[in-house]
C-alpha cells in the first residue's frame, strides 16, 4: 500500500462526530487530508491544529465548503468526507459529486424525499459514488448476525427490530451552548429522525435493494415530555426549554413492510432516561436474536423448550468462537482500533479503500437514499395520523437483481472476508 | 365466609384452559359448580368426573349451553364462567346476561366491533356484570410495576410495549387432533388475535377507560412461514399444513395511540421458534422496565449513566422487597396457589368475590370490550394496508371520570390491598 500515492481527502465538518473521524484518517498512511472546512472558525482551526500536531501536512482551512471545492477540486482532492449536520448532508454531497468527486457523509435522515432523489440523480448523472458512513453495519454483533443469517441458522427471517435508544437529553437541551443540530430538529420536527444505526444492519440482514426492498411504512409518535422534565431539573423551571412544546415525540415507532413480506419495527427514543441500546431483534422460522438480552436462541443449537415459561437463551459471550464474522476475526487479530468498538474505523476504511482501489462502495447511493428517506416518510405518516406511506424504489428496478455488479465493492459486507483487505 | 351461602356457578367449556380453572373453583369453599357444559361429550363428562372425584356434588351435564341456562337459571345459578373458544365468548356472555346472570369468560379477541358493542349494550341493558378473566393483570411483575407507576418512580409514563411471544406451532398445527380453535383462526384471519395478556396490564398502567383511552391503531403483518416449516418437519412434506397458505402473519405489530399521548406497541408472535415472553416494556420520563431483561432502570435508583454504552439495569430479583405489590405480599404469605404462578387464582377470586359480595368487578365490560376490539380493528387495518383505524369509546364518555364508582370493586387493582381480601 505504501507504494500507492496517497488519497487526497477534503474534510467538511468539525463538530460532534467530526474530530473522531479526523483522528482515524490521520492514522492512515494512504491518506492525506489536504483541506478542512467548518462553519465555525474555532472548529475549523481545531482541525488544522489536529493535523499538524500529528505531524501531518497543514491542510488549507475554509469556512465555506463551496470555496473549498472551488479552490481544491482541480488537483488537491480525490474524495470528500462530510460529517456535518443532518440537514446539510445531501446539499454538500450533491455539490461534491457535481464537482466530479466521490463523497461520504455521516449518518442521519433526510429532510425531504426530493433530497433523497437528488442524491440518486446526481450520483447517476455524474457517475460519482456516494456512501453513508453507517458504522453500525460494521458492528461486531451486527456482522456476526449477518454471518448466521447467511448460514441459514435463523431459518427464513421474517421480522427485525431496531431502535436508537439513547438518552440524549443533555446534548439536546444544551444545543444552544454546544451548537448541536439535534435541538432545532427536536423543536420543530416529529418523526424517525435517526433511523440508520438500526436500519443499516437490518438492510444487510434482509438484503434490501438486493432482491428485496422496503415498500411502505406507518409511524406513530408519543407525547413529548422528557426534555421538559430534564430542562426543568437541570436548567430550572424558568428556562425556556422547561416549558417549550417540543414537536418530536419521546418515542416514535415506525413499522416497515418489505417486498418479500418481512416486517421491520424501528424506534426513535432519545429524550427519556434510559440505558443505551440499538434494540436489535431478528426473528426467523428457527431462531431469534435479541440485543437487549445479548443472547441468541436457535432451534437445535440450544436445549429444546420445555413448558410455557422455558428459557433457552444463550449469551453471545459463550458463542463468539462459533458466530464471529471472519472480518471481525481478522480485525481482532490485527488489533481493533477506533471509536465505538472499532466499527467507525471499519466503515471509514471501506470508503477509503473503495475509492483508492477504484471499486464500488458497500453502502451505495441507493442504500443511502432509501435509509435516509425513512425520516421524511415517517414525518409524513405522523402528520397524516399514522397513515401508511409508500417507500419509493430508488433503484428503479435494480433491486430485482440481487447480484448486480455494483454490490461487489471493497468491504462489501459479503466480500470483506477475502484476504488482504485489512 | 363459611357462614355465607355458596355461590352457584355454571361452567361452560371443558377444553384447554377449562380444566385448570375448574380445578381452582373446586378448591374454593364458597363456590359450588352446579352444572357444566361442553360441545364435546367426553370433555363434559370429564368435568363431571373431576367434580365428583374431588368430593363435590355431581353437576348437571350439558352439551348445549342454552339448555344449561334454560334449566338452571331459575334457582340453580348465581353466575356463569365460560372458558370457551375465542369466537364463542361474546355470544355466550350475552345469552348469560340476558338470563339475568353475571358472566366471566376467558381471554381472547373479538371477531367484530359489533360483538364488542353487543357486550356493552347487553350489560348496560340487563345491569349484569361481564368480566374478562385476564390473569396477566394479576401477574407478579405486572402488579409490581403498577405499584411503581402509582408511586411515580417512572416519572410520567409515555410508552408501553407488550407481546404474546409464544411458540405455539405444535398446538396450532395439531389443531385438528386436539380440537383447538387456534388452527382455524390462523388459517383464515390476519390480525392481533390475542392482545389481552399484554394489553390488560398496560391498560391498568395507563389508566385506560379511567381518565385515558385508546383512540387509534395501525397494524402490520409479516409473511406467514413458521407453521409451514414446523408442519413439514413434524408431519412431513406431504401433510396439507406443510404447504397451506396461512393468512395469519408470523409477527403482527400493532401500534396504538392513547388520548393522553402515550403509545402502545403490541406484538402477536406465536408461529416461530422462540422462548416465551410477554415482552413488557414501560418507559417514563425517569425510568424503564423491560421484561426481557427482567430488569428495571430508574433514574436516581440506579447508578447514573456514564458513557454511551453504560449499563445501569438492576434485576428485579434484587428489588422485590422494594417493589412487591401489597396484594402479592399477602398472597405469598398465604401461600401462592393455582396455575401460571398464581395469577389464574387471583383473577378468578376477583370475579367470585365481586359477585358473592355484590360489588363491581375490576375488569369491567368496558375494559373487556375495548381490549377485545383490538383484534377486529387490527384485522381492519391490515386489510387496508396498515391504515389507521379509530378505536371507539365503549364507555360513551364515562372514561372522563377517572374515579367513577364502578371502579371500586373487590380486587380492583387499586383496591386489592385492603385487609381481608384473601
Amino acid at each position: 500500500m505504501a507504494s500507492k500515492r496517497k488519497l487526497k481527502i477534503g474534510f467538511i465538518g468539525g463538530g460532534h462526530r467530526g474530530p473522531g473521524l479526523l483522528d482515524l484518517l490521520l492514522e492512515m498512511d494512504d491518506v492525506v487530508v489536504t483541506c478542512v472546512c467548518d462553519l465555525y472558525e474555532d472548529r475549523a482551526k481545531d482541525m488544522v491544529k489536529k493535523c499538524t500536531e500529528k505531524g501531518k501536512p497543514e491542510p488549507k482551512c475554509y469556512l465555506d465548503y463551496l470555496q473549498l471545492l472551488d479552490e481544491n477540486v482541480e488537483n488537491n482532492l480525490d474524495a470528500v468526507i462530510a460529517p456535518t449536520a443532518w440537514e446539510s448532508h445531501v446539499r454538500i454531497a450533491c455539490d461534491v459529486m457535481e464537482c466530479g468527486l466521490p463523497v461520504a457523509f455521516e449518518v442521519g435522515g433526510a429532510c425531504s424525499l426530493d433530497d433523497c432523489w437528488n442524491l440518486v440523480r446526481v450520483s447517476e448523472a455524474t457517475g460519482m459514488q456516494c456512501m453513508m458512513l453507517e458504522n453500525c453495519c460494521y458492528g461486531r454483533p451486527e456482522m456476526a448476525m449477518l454471518k448466521l443469517i447467511k448460514e441459514g441458522l435463523f431459518g427464513e427471517v421474517v421480522h427485525c427490530e431496531g431502535g436508537y435508544h439513547h438518552d440524549l437529553r443533555e446534548e439536546i437541551c444544551c444545543g444552544e451552548e454546544n451548537r448541536h443540530y439535534r435541538l432545532r430538529n427536536f423543536k420543530t420536527r416529529n418523526g424517525e429522525l435517526y433511523p440508520t444505526h438500526e436500519l443499516g444492519p437490518i438492510a444487510k440482514w434482509l438484503g434490501l435493494n438486493r432482491g428485496n426492498r422496503m415498500i411502505s411504512l406507518t409511524a406513530t409518535a408519543s407525547k413529548a415530555r422528557g426534555l421538559n422534565v430534564w430542562a426543568k431539573e437541570h436548567k430550572g423551571a424558568d428556562h425556556p426549554l422547561a416549558t417549550y412544546n417540543f414537536n418530536e415525540g419521546d418515542v416514535v415507532t415506525t413499522v416497515i413492510k418489505c417486498a418479500n413480506g418481512e416486517t421491520i419495527v424501528l424506534t426513535h427514543d432519545c429524550s427519556l432516561y434510559r440505558p443505551y441500546s440499538r434494540g436489535n431483534v431478528i426473528q426467523g422460522t428457527k431462531g431469534i436474536y435479541m440485543e437487549d438480552k445479548h443472547s441468541l436462541s436457535i432451534q437445535g443449537m440450544t436445549p429444546e423448550k420445555g413448558g410455557w415459561d422455558s428459557e433457552t437463551w444463550v449469551e453471545l459471550d459463550q458463542l463468539w468462537d462459533k458466530i464471529e464474522h471472519p472480518l471481525w476475526k481478522k480485525f481482532q487479530e490485527a488489533g481493533v482500533k477506533g471509536g465505538h468498538g472499532g466499527m467507525d474505523f471499519l466503515v471509514l476504511r471501506a470508503f477509503i479503500e473503495a475509492i483508492r482501489d477504484n471499486k464500488l462502495v458497500p453502502i451505495d447511493v441507493y442504500d443511502t437514499a432509501s435509509w435516509m428517506a425513512i425520516t421524511p416518510l415517517s414525518e409524513d405518516s405522523i402528520a397524516k395520523g399514522s397513515a401508511p406511506v409508500a417507500i419509493p424504489d430508488f433503484t428503479n428496478g435494480l433491486w430485482l437483481q440481487p447480484d448486480r455488479p455494483y454490490d461487489k465493492g471493497t468491504y462489501c459486507l459479503e466480500e470483506i472476508c477475502k484476504p488482504g483487505k485489512l
